[in-house]
């Protein structure tokens, strides 16, 4: 029974590294659709949301399944309802990543941002991609380091995040409401997306160390 | 055994009532902070929602200990895992309550929202307001057809949130970047704030059904 459990237990963390990798490559191309105005990419990334969501479903349904089946108790049964919690934060990466696409698709021919902000958008999202392929490494290896690294590029993410608001409040910012409703919804999804990767890493810490940290925080 | 079980199950559902509650207070303070520019009020709900996140995470304890001891199948396995995933939403409800009551607390003295958009949030607060109240009703009786008029209500909401756009981007807008950022945010909180509403009224419909509504959906 423990070795069937443990056997389980593998699937679910092969399927939540196996999603993570579906968000960063879905991060990847959104990035590049959004910088490159290239709407084909977008559509993909789009269309690969209903899959991370589908994905996303069949492993709730595997880890209730697994609770129904096996009973799991202590530090098993807060793996099990990590990974539902972790599959929820994924899914939402999934979603940004997918609005990230669909400015780039509303928008084109035309740029999303405007050139004064598009380095900033450029290291936004490649921080993004990074932070998402360092959480793959996370489930992956359960190394808690990889944790800190992704807290630390959150850290810069937000930083920039609060830069596009200082320039687009800035008086010497010229661009029109669409420029600025733009920005505004592109950081903003940018910075979410980088926060549920690291409440996910605080959970896989949280496994690590046994300590309890709440899901709000 | 099962008689405490179903005792059990009843005080998580207590507890899910009184967190959507809070939410529901934290909701039609952020709208009155927000409408009147009132400060108090907004660092009133900014501070409620640090006691939000407290009850959800304590709810979660209940839930999770709940699972260990019990170690429930079938529906009330489910019952059980959708009340994580209902605090889940409940917290981020209070977190957009604390976002409009931030937005709010930044721009006093002056209001957050220009003259002409007033009316447009007014309506969305309202709405938000009336959506929390049903979601209480909902976990209270379990009644579906709550679950209906919550989900007609978030069109309401949706409606309005395009109109902020359209208005936004209309070229007689004359707003402001900073009024532009505003209004966008204050939607979009607003928006999201229904959003999980609906979540946890399709999650209880689904209980109610037994059939499956991927957490994505």
């Amino acid at each position: 029974m423990r070795e069937v459990f443990q056997q389980e237990l593998r699937e679910v963390q092969d399927r939540l590294v196996e999603i993570a990798g579906l968000v960063a490559t879905s991060m990847e191309n959104a990035t590049r659709a959004f910088n490159e105005s290239n709407v084909s990419l977008a559509e993909t990334v789009i269309d690969e949301d209903s899959r991370i969501d589908t994905a996303a479903a069949e492993l709730d349904e595997l880890a209730i399944n697994i609770l129904a089946r096996q009973q799991p108790v202590a530090r098993d049964l807060r793996i099990v309802v990590s990974a539902l919690r972790i599959s929820a934060s994924l899914e939402r990466m999934g979603d940004m990543a997918g609005h990230i696409a669909q400015l780039a698709r509303y928008r084109y021919p035309e740029k999303v941002i405007v050139k004064g902000l598009r380095e900033t958008f450029a290291q936004m999202g490649t921080l993004d991609v990074q932070i998402a392929r360092k959480l793959v490494t996370l489930l992956e290896s359960e190394d808690v380091r990889v944790a800190e690294d992704i807290r630390n590029e959150d850290d810069k993410v937000d930083a920039l995040h609060l830069s596009v608001f200082e320039k687009v409040l800035d008086e010497t910012w010229s661009g029109a409401a669409v420029d600025t409703v733009d920005a505004i919804l592109a950081s903003r999804y940018h910075e979410r997306f980088a926060d549920h990767a690291v409440s996910i890493a605080k959970k896989v810490q949280y496994l690590q160390s046994g300590d309890w940290i709440p899901s709000g925080s």
